[in-house]
Formats: structure tokens, sequence, C-alpha cells
């Protein structure tokens, strides 16, 4: 009972790694919205693996229908059906995985929970299941699109390589999605490199949204602020998640770390923006910025410890196809992640006033 | 449209600082736990202000009234209504707030998305909000007890000085509720550095929860990490949260972060716990560990630059009554908050089989 | 977990028949709204007890303090919360039913599902909780007043005794609110007479609503025909429920049931109104019309057969103070379930489009 | 936004009558359930058009893919996805309703409030929506199985013609679903006379649940008989509901409608049952006894007066292909209905008591 997300624009995810097909099911679309299939694909297309080297070679169509809710183009308001065919499955890897807890994963969890689990390629709690979130992160976007709102998320450090420089168009332009070419092309050279050692590396992955209205955020528990935690947090391998200047904060004073007021063109503003874009849980106008703690890839092909369901101590080599660092692909998710907050905000923002 | 929390163990808060009361009322609360108004009021009094010299003078009762949903001290499944009245309140210093907005504070977004606010202490934006998430927190404590869960929090960092040794039972010791009596001494010499100063500290909250049954938390947005993320981040002049190793984990690689299962009494347990005690969003049996950072107070006694509502520039003085740090007092709120969470969560994985 | 209703105008009532204390907190209620305590005090008035010679003898002041969201008489977004103290409340007379279940009421169930009980006047089973709805019910009609929309009801029906002609003016100039005079004076014989002989009578309450814009109602399940079905069915002692024609139509053939669509004054209208106000689960913008089946109130001072909580059976005398007839305090509780429910679908159609 | 239903076993519908596909989704479900796809399409099955020659000749195989939550016959605690596409679509019928308004129907509405519709065969207003429903509902019954419920509706009259006597067994034997023989040759009759003069029937449809446990229902706001009348008047062409004696309770006295409590077999039961199975909003352990009024199917092959998207008058004829009755086909709606209800408040009491 933890599917869904969102308040007016919610979305139900469904569909596990190696099952016959993942989908999602987005409610509370407004109409009018012009839509199409190729909207979905674009945002898809970027989460999808096998897209370069440092990603699973697992080959995905990942291909998009839209089978509900959108008529000659136009939203018309009812639930917008998105569903994909797991085509490249190859659960027979994870055969021998049927009994046994991979450390750092969902295995032992879920069985313990549900007692029942579906172990192919981690089933439910497979990152595959964002797949759907990102879709409907689409239709997010052209609806924030209509207020103004952009949305972009880059990598901000891998494996211990931080970036130094930003340029926005060059983000798309490297496979580890950074703004600095030279420390992306560190971060790829570290990526093969743990490859080699059958390892992983995690990162921090920043997400932004520029032309926010203000006014977006329900105090007192679903402040902006406190909807991309859980947003940011339901993201898997996600540990931690900041806004503005984040844990740094705690070491500033509260007459530095106040943003102050002024006007420009007409309008509040403030002059510096420690507070990444939201004051009192609710949006400012500033730019809103988030990062987040991704660790490093549980998989690793190495052998581990660990035990099995009759409790018994087990070594195990997974194998699988997986990324040896999550960032990358993180980003796509992040930024729907957002958009999916933003989205809701806004049309719940609708009721506000009368 | 954003005053509830929890979806079966759901509480909503209202009221506003210098209103005349403010409330909880609780749904869900299962019937048949022995509830008194004192379980109740021992939090609330770790919460409250006038405590000592390191928080505000203002000197609140802060005593609850218990309304409904408890006949002859056991809940009976009835919605429980708290309330407590406003007695100390001096609004007038807040007349010259009318027009204003105070740099760090709630005061122009209210204003930009609700168009009429009450200015006074903050209103509904106000930290004193927490009091009805600390006075459910405990009714919340008191399930958990019933299944073995408890509870407990500390700053871990403040104003630049962190704790070095851990004692538990030092932590209500001293007034900043700090496990290391050594640092909690330096922490409090700084709080009245920065009070000559007329500044603030910002700090790290840590909140753990021990005895945690596996099996809390419901993939894929209500992830024991989500919920958390949304908790923790709801608490005013929080900006991060992480769970476990948190931010740490972005330069460790697989093989270390990943927490090798182990056989221990005839359960399964991890042999390191940098996960923080969840896998996959549930809970794995291992102890939850939660950090916030915590901003430093935005209310700051010295001139600052600001706009008013005629988008005028202006210089204000911010008297009022506040903490020089709201670590201490984010102690018993972070902890109502995991309790919440965890509460919630438990309620709902009764129905996780048939 | 079922005393909240709205998702977006939404109220959670609270309090027990003998608590110290009911009331309601209303979340999502608009900001700009202008609001006096005497706006909903007013409602409450009409539902009071005590009121003539045909409703029970207990006197409740049922006076309402406003404690939160209003600030200078507008409301300003937050949550608002409505409390009331129970004065006049004789809890002995219920002494000898904490065992024993009265028939016809929620005494045997609410023993079975929850173990542990307020006995005292039904507790939380008591018809005295409605006094939350129709305050917040009275807030309903202020938002739905800005739309152009009023709603009023009367008794259609009591003790076999129906209404023959309709004057809207007669309805609050009788006690059990029926617009024919003449039919009122025989209802109110029949209910002097049925108080006699200590039983009670059943009716029919019917509700209107006027001027509701088109397009509200959110198919496919919570359509205004659902929503006013989940409200209608919600209020004590109500066994049925029927919109427009209601049962009617069953005897009916399509081409005389369905109503003709025409324009009138540049709109689109349709020529008569067996549909009661909602076509495919949405407004049409004809009135809504709503009548539910109201049963003879079980409380009556005859001796009845009975058990108890150790399976004996016994006799009982069911003392306490109570309507002969539910009808004409039903009318006001049933005008405030209408309301609620058109306030949130009014919201939320606020979103319905881009 | 109102595609949902149930707060724990929640389903999700989706999809348009001449769309690609209609589905549902099912968060909520617990996990160990045994469920094959057989369970779901034996319910489907009787909803189905084709059926008979009084229902639609529209041929649908309605077959369900279940596409997620089940692993190896055993439900995961995951997502159920259901989908079925459409196959037998003629939309070309359709085409000359596209700006014109069918009395009766929601086109007009729809129209009006979301301004961009889907036209073919009603869109999302179709009842053929109810395929997700009646999916739903076969997984809920299997839930329920397991706490000994047992679900069972029929036609009780149909175009005024009234069972007289009743026959479980032969329910299913004609194709009206009426359990008397008798009157259901003489429904058949009356469909085919009225389908000769290209006209309609409404009717009354019964639903009954056996062997509920007491304890189902949340007060205040949804108590059984709330989402039951939820449940039902959101079901297409449903105009009224009503719960045990139901409307008939208007002319009784108290002391005849209150069902005196008796101890059978150790246990409390009541000697009648004109509650219908609830008091105070909770199963009280008798069967639940549901009737919901039906109207005559809207669409009717005779030319109908009506108005166009340019407000011009219009003569239309309703051609697609419909059946004369709803009833027999609202039968297993109905149930389903029932059992999601049920289902539902069942998981939900399982966190009534610590």
């Amino acid at each position: 009972m933890g599917s869904s997300f969102g308040k007016i624009f919610r979305l139900t995810t469904w569909g596990e790694s190696h099952g016959p097909a993942l989908g999602v099911v987005i409610e509370g679309c407004p109409a009018g919205l012009p839509l199409g299939v190729e909207d979905i694909q674009t945002q898809l297309d970027r989460r999808r693996v096998g897209q370069s080297a440092v990603t699973s070679p697992r080959n995905e169509g990942d291909r998009a229908d839209l089978l509900s809710g959108v008529f000659e183009g136009i939203t018309t308001g009812a639930p917008i059906s998105l569903i994909t065919y797991n085509k490249d499955v190859d659960s027979s890897k994870y055969e021998n995985l049927r009994d046994v807890f991979r450390p750092g994963h969902a295995d032992y969890t879920y069985w313990a929970k549900y007692g029942h689990r579906d172990h192919r390629g981690g089933g439910r709690s497979s990152a595959r299941e964002t797949w759907g979130r990102v879709a409907a992160g689409a239709i997010a976007r052209k609806i924030l699109a209509t207020a103004g709102v952009d949305i972009f998320g880059f990598t901000r450090e891998l494996g211990g390589i931080a970036m130094e420089t930003f340029d926005r168009d060059e983000i798309e332009r490297n496979v580890v999605r950074c703004p600095d070419a030279a420390a992306a092309a560190r971060m790829v050279a570290a990526i093969e490199e743990v490859k080699e050692v059958k390892d992983s590396l995690g990162g921090i992955v920043e997400v932004r949204a520029t032309g926010v209205p203000v006014g977006l955020g329900e105090p007192t528990f679903d402040k902006l602020d406190a909807l991309i935690g859980q947003a940011m947090m339901s993201i898997p391998a996600v540990k931690g998640v900041e806004l503005g200047d984040g844990f740094a904060v705690v070491r500033s004073r509260g007459s530095e770390n106040n943003d102050a007021f002024v006007v420009e063109d007409g309008r509040v503003r403030t002059a510096t923006n420690t507070a990444g874009g939201t004051l009192g849980g609710i949006s400012s106008g500033e730019d809103i910025v988030v990062r987040i703690a991704v660790k490093p890839t549980s998989s690793v092909a190495r052998p581990q410890q660990t035990v099995d369901t009759n409790l018994q101590p087990r070594t195990i080599h997974v194998e699988g196809r997986h990324d040896p660092s999550v960032c990358p692909r993180a980003v796509p998710v992040a930024e729907a992640m957002l958009a999916l907050v933003l989205a809701d905000l806004w049309l719940r923002n609708q009721a506000a006033r009368v």
C-alpha cells in the first residue's frame, strides 16, 4: 500500500523486474494538456540502460505504450496508463538467488515482511520500477512547463571526484551526466577502474528547478521540503537528501545563513539562496536546489558473505547486469521525482484561496 | 491541506503561535492502549521552552488537556484530541512585523501564497506547531513500546562542536542534550557567546530507534526511508536528512558499504549497519539511525535588511524570544516524528499478509 | 481511522457524547474567506437539542469556540479548529447500560470491534458527533456561497405523513421542518402520540442545492452521486439515500427517464430533472435533489429484550433524553453533509484543467 | 482524481470504452494469497456482454492479463495489474455523436468539466470501466473467503416485475439473474417487448454478504453503511441505495424496527435483521443486505431531442449496442463493489486494537 505518490497528480507504479510488464497509472492529470507518447519516451530514453559502457548492458527497448487518458493528442482528465513490456528478461541468472539474501538489497526484508517474494532481479524492489516514475515525471514536466518551470539534474560527485565547473550544456554530453567535462572524464575512468575490480561507486546527484512560482508547498507536513524529502528518499540507493546549503548550514550562523530579501524587477527576491528555494516549506520563487547521496551499487560481482532463508551461511556471487555507479541513471529519476512533487503542489495550490 | 501525517495512525495539527490555543487530533490509534495525559505531558515537557538559559524565555505551561478517545485510562479507538491554551502570549512585539518579511522565515511565502496571514509570532509557521507533533508522538511511542521499540535522540554537533564520546545517560543531563558531557559544555559556551553577539548556531541532531521489528516500510513511495525523509524535512529549520552512513556513503565502495548478513541468536542480522536499519525501504531489525541538519535560528536580534508588503526596503530588528540554537528542542520533535512514522508503518504492516 | 471526510476541504471530528468536549478540525479551507464564529453558530443552533417539545430536552449551549485558522475575520488557509464543551452531561442514567447492548444502537458492535468502549450516551457513536459536521458544513456553505450555491433541507415525510404542498418559507417556521404547514401539524401530533406510548417515528428528509456550477464530481469513484451516497449514509439513523427520482426510476422507461437537453438563457439545461442534478457523476447545473430514509429513533423508553457483555439475557429501559423522531434535527445535518461534499468537489475542480 | 477506491486494499481503474485497453491496478493486496488469472476471469465472464439475447451484442473477449503482484500463483504484496485489450471496437457509429449530448449520459457534463473528451462509446464514462471493478472484486472475494465471507447478488425487480420466491440456485440459471424462475421468465418477456419499441427498463438489484465478521466499518465517515453508499452510488445507472429494510423503515416504529439481541450458539445475534447487518456503521455479524435502484438504460434507439456543443437543438438516434436493461450485468458489478468495501474494511480492522 505504498506504490502511489501525490495527492492530486497521483501516480501508482506497478510491475516487477522480471515480470511480463511494468507500468504506471497517473490520476489527476488536468484535461487540456497536449501530450504525445514521444514526450514521455524522450525522458524514458534518458533513464534507459545500455546507453553507454558505464551502465548495465541489459537491453530494454523500454518503449512506452500510452493506453488511456489522452484523446487526439490532448489529455482528457481521465487516468493515464503507460505500460512497457519486459523483453530482454534473463531470469536464469537469478535462480541461484531464490533462497539467499544479497547484501545491500531488499531480499531479506521483503522475505521477512511478505513471506513470499519474486526473487528474480529483485522483483518489486528492483530499480526498474523507476521506469514508471520517469514516465509520470515527463507528464509532470509538461504541466510545469505551462507554469514556466524547468527542471534539470546532474552528477555532482562520483567516486570521490567532485565537479569543479558548471556548464549546463555539458551535462548530457558525457555518460556520467556531469556538467564539468574534465571531472566527467575522471569519473568515467574511475568507473572503468572499479568495474575491473568488481566493485562499485557512489556519488552525489543534484537537481534544480528554475522558474518555480512562489507559493508551492502545503505546511506543515506537505511542505515542499518534506515532499522532496519523501520523493528523494524513495529512490533506490539514496541515503540522504539536502536542500540549498543543506548539511553545510550547521556550521554557519543565522546572520550569514538568512537570505536577505530584496526587490528585483518589481518582485521579491533573495540576495542569496542558501535556503534552496523554500521558506517555511513553501517555494520562494528562487531556484529549488536539491542534492541526494547515492550509495555505491549493492550488486558487486565479487564473492560476498551472507545467509539464506534457512538461516545458513552462504557465499554468493551476484552476477546479473548492473551499473557500476547508479548516479548517471539516477539523474532522470531524481528530476522526475522533483517534477512529480512540484506538479502535485502546483495543482494543490489552485485551491489555496477563494 | 497539509496539516495531517500518517495513513492509519494519522495526526492533524492545528493552531497558531499567538492564537487562543493549539492542538492535535489523532485518528487511528488502536483501542486497548493504556494512556494517561501524563504519558503525553512527559514528552511535552521535554520540548517546552524556558527550560534553561539556552532556550527561549517564553513561559508556556504547555499543559495538555486530553479531550477524547480515552475512557477510564484506555484508548477506545476513537480520535484523540489534545489541546493546550496559549497563555504567555505577547503579540505586541510582533505588531511592527505585520507588513514586513523576516529573513529566513515564512513571512513572505505565506503572504504570497495565502494573501492573508497571521503575522504574530509566525502564526501557523511557528515552531510552536510542533507541540502537537510531540503530543501525538508520545502516543506513538506507547504503541511502539508494545512492539519493543525504543526511540531516543541527541545533539550530535552544535556550532561546529562535534560530540566525541557517547553516553546515553548523559543526554538529558545537559541542556543541549549531547551524550558527551565535555562537548556539551563547549556547546553551551558557544551558545552563550553567540547570544552575546545576537546571532545563532546550527547543528546536527541524531535520532535512533532500537528494537524495531523487521518489516516496517511500504515500498515504493512509503518506504521507511521516504517517510523518514518527509517527517524530518517537515520539521522547521531542517535542511537535510540522512540515514545510516548517509552522505558519507558517496565515498565508499559497494564491497565496503554492503552490510554482510549473519545469523545471531537464531535471527538474521547484519554485521555492520551502514544502512541505518533499512533495506529496500523496509526495516531490517537493526537500529534506525537518522541525522538531520538544523539551520541556525533565523530570528537574530541584530538589524537585518529586508522588504515589506509594499516592496519597499526595510531594516528590521527581530525581538521576540528565541532559542539561540534550535537543536536541543529539536531532539524531542525529531524523536516524535520518527515515532509517528514507525507507529503508522507498524499498524499498516498488520495488513501485509493474509 | 474513519473520522475524516473530504480530500481538499477535509474535516476530522472528535469527541464523545459525555466526554469533556467535542470538536472538529477543518483542513484545506481556502484563505481569504470572511468567517466569524457567528456564521457557524447560526447553523449549530439549528441542530441544537431542546429547541422544542419534539426534540430531546438535553440542554447544551453548543457554543462553538473558534480556535485557529481565522485572523481578523478572514481565513488564513491554516486548519480551522472548533470546539464545544459538554455542559449538561448526566452520565448517571447510563451507568446501568455499561455492560448491556441497547437494540438498534452501536453498543454491541463497538464492544466487539474495539474491546473497550465509552458507554455513556453512546460515546463516540452518539449523534452528538454531528455537531462537528454542522460546524464544518457552515464553513462549506460560505465557500459555496462564493460560487452561488444555496442549500436547504426539510422533512418530507414523518411517521407515515407525507407533505403535500411546498412552501420554502414554511420550513423553519414549524418544529418538524416541513414545508407544508398542514402536514407539519399532523406530524407534530403524531410525534406527541408516539411519545405517549414510549415509541418513535421515522421519516424522509430531503436536501437540495441550487445554483450548483456544472462540473462538480470526480469520476469514477468520487462521483457526486457516490460522495453523496457516502455522506448521507454516514449520518446516524440513515438507512437509504436516493438522488432525483431515486427508487421510482425502476418503474420508468428510458424514454421517459432521460432528461432532454434544451438551451435556456444561452446555457444547456434539461427540460426535466429526474436525474436530480447529476449526469455521469458530475453536476449538470440543475438542482441537486437528495432524499434520505431516517429510521425511527432506536432509544425508546419501553422495556426491550437484549443481552449483556456476559451474553446473558437482559431487559432494559433506555431512559436518557431522546428525540421521538430524528428527522427535524437530521435536516441541518444532511444539509451540512451536502455542503461538505460540494465544497470539496468545487475545490477539487479548480485543478481539473490546465 | 477520483478513479481510486479503498484505503488499504485500493484499486485504480483506467481506460476508455474505445481506447486500446482498459485495466485496473490494485494496491494493498496482502501477500500470501493464492491467486490465478482464472479466479478473476470467472467473475469477468459473469459481467461480460454478449452473454444472452438480453444483453448487448458487443463481443468482447474481456480476457484479463495478470501482469504483476503474483509470483508462482501467490500474491507478493506488490501492486497487481490487470489489463484487457479492447478488440471489438467499432467507433464509427459514434462519429455522429462527437459534438452532441446524449440525454441521460455524461456527454454534456464531461464536456463542460474537462473541455475535451473522448466521445467514442462514452469514453471514460462508459460502463465498460466496471471491468476493472469486477476484476479487483474477484481478488477481494478471495481475501474475504479466507475470513468466511460469501457474496452474491440478484435482480429483485425489473420493469415493474418483482420476484416473489427466492431460490439461490436459480439466480445464475436465467439470463436476468432472478432467484424466482417464474418472475425471471416474465422479466425476459418484458425485455423482449421493450426492445421492440426501442426503449429500456430499470429495476432493483440486491446484494448480500454472509459470514461477515463482526467489527467491519470505521466510524464515523467510513462506516460500513457509508462506504456501501459510496460504492453503490458510483456504479453507472444507480440512483438509490438502501440497507436492510431501507426506505421501508420510515413507516415503522422504533419498537418494531429495533432488532432484539439474542444469544445463539454462544454468540450475539439479532432475532431479526431490519438493519441489514450493520449497527452504528459496523458489521454486526448478520447478513449484509443492500439494494440499489437501477435506472432504465439511457441509450434508447428511438429519436431524442437534445442540443450540441454549439448549443443548437439536435435530434439524435443513439445506435451502438446496448443492454435493454442494465440489471443482469449490474449484479456482478454490485457484488464486486460490496466485496471491495468489505475487503478494505477487513484489512483496516487488523489495526483496530493493540
